[in-house]
């Protein structure tokens, strides 16, 4: 149909998460027909962001600076550190603005199934910010799942002594979440967390 | 949160179509995990199809080339024309590769409402295409919109005299459709059309 320069195009759009064969075509269509406003500006930002992308020596974010944009700003709390499995998780959490801390992002969570042992993960470079001293809080953010939880714990054992405290996200039921529809994992751990009402 | 590099080129992704802040946040995550498989095809094919992009100066299909891909292949039916609107018209019927001949984009529809006028449309193109020959069938392929519809009209007046069959795409029915759910518009063209028993 198209030459094979503008299929190669779709294919690899096609490739991101969220877009398929056919919406990468239709993106493609979009940006050729606006070239001057799509286009071009998309190109550019996107060779900025390739030029310059980084991983932030401190926390393992990535960014296009080396502090990242989190690391290197002043109004953050030094003293709040979020443990966090993946940059995406970072991402998400700092999207809301929620934490006025700073973030640690280990690469990945131990997992025997996949072989992903403690030293495969940033987890010497974590207790290290931690032994270095001025952080009061370390807020193990890890994903609800088993192998989340593990990591979590391993964590624990390795912060052991420091004198910081451990806290972890709240396990219960999502916002708008109807009983009837979740699992029986969270229902449990809603019912053991239970509080008294306000 | 990220660098205002990483938000701008967040925020020129979003704005493809069936992007959104969310996905766009997604995609730039995953092109930045993943550096050298995606990220570098993908601006690597980027700016290919950006240096080479062209309007064909024949039919008005955009390309990497001109004569386009489809004006060049000898294998289409030249005798064969199918009038369309836009260029994503013409992919979407390419794509199913049922259509063996040749296309001609108008670029837009006659419009009243939006000063549309016939000197704004392809419409002398495609009749000196017409006029200069060698094509048996012109088929109007029109979208069913109203606008649609009155450009097919104006197209055959145009094209009257010339020997060549004129012809548009049927209405009715869409494959799968339940007559509960569909307009009344679509019924009424599907039982004018009707036809009797194969």
């Amino acid at each position: 149909m198209a030459s094979t320069e503008i299929e190669a195009l779709v294919q690899q759009l096609a490739r991101l998460p969220g877009l398929g064969p056919r919406s990468a075509r239709r993106a493609v269509l979009h940006l050729m027909k606006k070239r001057e406003s799509s286009f071009a500006p998309l190109l550019a930002a996107l060779q900025t962001v390739s030029e310059r992308l980084v991983t932030c020596g401190i926390c393992g974010n990535i960014d296009t600076q080396d502090p990242c944009a989190i690391c290197a700003d002043p109004r953050r709390d030094a003293r709040s550190l979020c443990v966090v499995e993946e940059v995406s998780d970072l991402w998400a959490l700092d999207k809301s603005r929620l934490f006025p801390g700073k973030y640690h992002v280990l690469g990945g969570r131990l997992s025997a199934l996949e072989g992903v042992r403690p030293q495969d993960l940033s987890i010497d470079a974590l207790v290290a910010r931690v032994a270095a001293g001025g952080i009061d809080e370390v807020v193990l953010a890890m994903n609800a799942t088993l192998e989340g939880q593990t990591t979590a714990h391993y964590l624990a054992e390795r912060l052991e002594g420091y004198p910081v405290r451990l806290t972890q996200l709240a396990h219960g039921l999502p916002v708008g979440g109807e009983l009837d529809y979740l699992d029986e994992g969270t229902l449990a751990q809603a019912l053991r967390a239970r509080r008294p009402m306000g």
